[in-house]
């Protein structure tokens, strides 16, 4: 099945994640087949990073695993959505997700409300 | 703001798309500059084509709009999330979600265990 998604030139698929019992969008990143396959063997999310060029096992060095519970593919076939149990928090910068600069519709910023689940500093300092 | 945003090489950004209130992820599809600006501009979410090459007000056809309740960027700068609004079905195919097929962690499709909130021949008829 994974061979008939729709990857782009690069053989890159998006792909979001959320948080399966809060519904909270966490990040968006991108993989491609063999990083699926990972993924779907492991159950754990395994990405392709284009900035490394190298594939990405999330939580590999952070511990900020994200185990797979249910995921989909939408109508084209060319964005994936995986549903995930979140280990500690998504976001490099220590948040829970990486989407916590909000906008009002209008585009003005709303203030943070939510403080880091972790320190950033502590937890890559390794 | 707006042109802050990291673009992709044509002009591009993906812009996840959540309904507000049950937290669902709806779709996924590509804005640029301008179609940010539009959707900021009149409340409703427009974005840019890929296939067809053009602007395009969803539910512009269909009547199925998405009005913006709030929306964020992700801490690349270069993912946006919009919660929104739903009216009738995200999905071309008649689904609520574009997210219809799911499957298990390890591959196996799950059925669909919805019913269409749409029928797509009689909405795109006109």
């Amino acid at each position: 099945m994974i061979q008939k998604l729709k990857y782009n030139a690069d053989g890159l698929i998006p792909a979001i994640v959320q948080d399966a019992s809060t519904r909270r969008v966490l990040m968006m990143a991108w993989m491609n087949e063999s990083s699926i396959a990972s993924t779907l063997k492991s159950g754990l999310m395994h990405y392709w990073s284009r900035s490394r060029q190298k594939y990405w096992l999330k939580g590999e060095t952070s511990g900020h695993t994200q185990r797979v519970l249910r995921w989909s593919i939408d109508c084209d076939a060319d964005t994936l959505l995986f549903e995930v149990e979140q280990v500690g928090g998504a976001c490099h910068t220590g948040y829970q997700s990486c989407f916590f600069q909000a906008f009002s519709p209008d585009g003005t910023p709303l203030p943070i409300d939510e403080q880091k689940v972790f320190d950033p500093k502590e937890t890559y300092s390794a």
